[in-house]
């Protein structure tokens, strides 16, 4: 099938997902579950077919790293549908009464978007998370799965449509798409047929949507995430959490990429950068860090804006808490970024004025993550600042229309004749 | 100055308004309040050279009628700045808390988006609202506004340059640029500095913007709304509901452009054709219309696509509910669609499937409309679904950003060396 006859297909579904009962659209991702944990073998026979071919095609390691999808990662998917199965469903949902004081009763009610495509490189959650929410969400989707994973794509698609049609919903719901690079950018052009477009891999793939496409976009960008270490802090605390940050998945977007230390920790310096090589984290550091600290690279201008993905952090030495937030502001991805701090009003004033779409105090920033957050997983972590951001569950998949109940009221003052 | 240099001015304010008390931002509406009403004069007078201009250059007449501004339309205006004064902030407020089960607390909190961009024709209220709104919910914003306006429009952009000077706010905050359509081109490809883009005119200004803008948009665009007459309903009251929907306004989108009437009212077309005859409105109708009454011009396919603006409705007989539903969302523009009934089931299944950012029960199409609805008025009304849809006020000018609030907590299980 071409472009246009998947996105025109999809559309017509959009009106029949949209009126789904909530139990309906659980069954087809339980059924999924099921089907996920029945066909496991030969799941992961097709990843094996993939990340072989994506190793003699010479992929960087972190890329393989990211394709292979033991028994393991099939259990977290089985999980996350079973967990979203279990929300709230967004749709029909009714919410900000509004009092207009003239006895209509007015208020939003969440509708589904319409038709939704992923376009994404290889993560093989995606293609079990973005199914899944999106027929939650009452959603129609196109999934433009990198090519690196399309065996087990393709056999993931067909799952799809096994559930779909198991729970009596056309398979036009869910497409999986294995493409050139020409047909996303066709689908890209299709703004009657398509509402949203959310691009999910590497910094180049998504400048690549956003210069191409003519439908709304749903952004991911990549994380540069801050965490700072204020004066007063407890250190045995920062640390713990600078290091949970930096190392528990260090390859992940919001793991941390550089810790500022408030000048008066400036004599814990070296045991700040002591904890880290600990860790097998390579530290590079401003001048007052290397100043204070042998065998510290200094950090360039170009590393305060570097999204390492690895076992590297930089640390710069801040004098003031307006320093380190127009460090972030300035440097930052508007990702995710944290203070660890004692004081009240300073939490207050780093949580106002950084402009990250999630600013923590005193936590990890391994907590911006949707199946932490409550929302069963999360379909992209949006880093723009229109319609949704931050991590992105079922809500964000949805838009509102406002219903107006009266009893007969008309606006005019004088009577009709 | 040039339009970047107008965008980055505009940027800088960004983060100073954002973090601006409440107090400070109602003092510049309020001031601006006072300074309409001391400049009445001048603003007739100055309105008074871009009427008769219009007229000169032909300017077809309901956008003459459009650019009008005589003192009753500086009082509304006046009133509208004390209502929106009086409205709550949005910036800062806490709102959907999220239950994470590890000690966080985690909520969002509203931000406001950064630089607005309006584009807009001849409508000198859209200066003083798009001003207030911005303001009020910490945006910084470019208004465009037609050249056929230029006079007034220059010395409202003067009177808003002096309120916030007298209220100690930079004047960058709000920048009038009276250009032309290539300034309007250059700033629709400044994405770093401009968050949101709002046209309000023509279609044809909307599909412009939209076809070069680099920059998401709210786009508003026609409003082809409907009154659907169900089987039983309350005949008096469904015309009078009608006729409001049609006559009040019938310049303004969410003016009604067709009526849907049960086929088990055919009797009753004759009493329905003669009330809109009695209210100067001339009727096109369907073949049943024309067979039942005499002297209706029979409507063709593209009525119902029509939106006519003046003193014109076509009329069609459905014989279903599901009938009904299917003309508005094939022929309608998303707008604002009503039902007349009595039916508890058949109002709920309307609200449910009519897709429209407006969806009203035993009420006037009238009602979609910002003061109304408790709003101080409205930046426009979007037809689209993603950010914002339907009215837009203060909240659909903001975004989000989630805060996580710990004491502590890490993710990974293992103790940290």
């Amino acid at each position: 099938m071409d472009s246009l006859s998947i996105a025109r297909a999809a559309k017509k579904c959009a009106p029949i997902l949209a009126n789904t009962p909530t139990q309906q659209k659980n069954q087809v991702l339980l059924r999924m579950a099921e089907l996920l944990d029945a066909h496991r073998g030969d799941l992961v026979a097709a990843n094996q077919i993939d990340v072989i071919a994506a190793k003699d095609a010479g992929l960087p390691p972190h890329l393989v790293a990211r394709l292979v999808w033991p028994n393991e990662k099939i259990d977290a998917r089985i999980r996350a549908l079973h967990k979203i199965a279990s929300l709230p469903d967004p749709v029909g949902e009714f919410f900000e009464p509004l009092a207009c004081g003239n006895g209509l009763k007015t208020f939003k009610m969440r509708v589904p978007l319409g038709v939704i495509l992923m376009v994404y490189e290889a993560r093989l959650h995606v293609t079990v998370n973005a199914g899944a929410f999106c027929i939650k969400s009452g959603n129609a989707v196109i999934l433009r799965g990198g090519s690196e994973a399309k065996t087990c794509n393709k056999l993931l698609g067909e799952l799809w449509q096994q559930a779909l049609s198991d729970a009596g919903l056309p398979t036009e719901a869910i497409q999986m798409v294995i493409g050139s690079h020409e047909t996303v950018h066709e689908f890209l052009q299709l703004s009657e047929e398509i509402d949203l477009a959310i691009p999910r891999g590497g910094t180049r793939l998504i400048e690549a949507v956003s210069a191409a496409s003519r439908i709304p976009l749903l952004k991911h960008y990549n994380g540069i995430c801050h965490v700072y270490i204020d004066e007063g802090a407890d250190l045995h605390q920062a640390l713990d959490i600078a290091i949970d940050s930096k190392c528990l998945m260090p390859e992940v977007c919001n793991a941390m990429e550089t810790v500022l230390v408030h000048s008066s920790l400036t004599p814990q310096l070296d045991q700040i950068v002591a904890k880290f090589h600990a860790n097998d984290v390579k530290v590079k550091g401003c001048p007052v860090v290397t100043a204070n600290v042998s065998g510290v690279e200094a950090a360039t201008e170009e590393d305060w804006q570097t999204e390492y993905l690895q076992l590297v952090v930089s640390i710069r030495v801040v004098d003031t808490l307006s320093d380190a937030i127009a460090h972030i502001n300035k440097f930052g991805s508007q990702h995710t970024d944290t203070i660890v701090t004692d004081s009240y009003h300073r939490a207050d004033t780093f949580v106002k004025e950084v402009d990250s779409s999630v600013v923590l105090v005193n936590a990890s920033t391994m907590f911006n993550d949707g199946a932490t957050l409550g929302m069963g997983a999360e379909i992209g972590i949006a880093t723009g600042k229109l319609h949704a951001r931050g991590p992105v569950g079922l809500q964000g998949l949805t838009s509102y229309k406002y219903v107006i109940r009266g009893s007969g009221q008309i606006m005019g003052q004088e009577g009709i004749p």
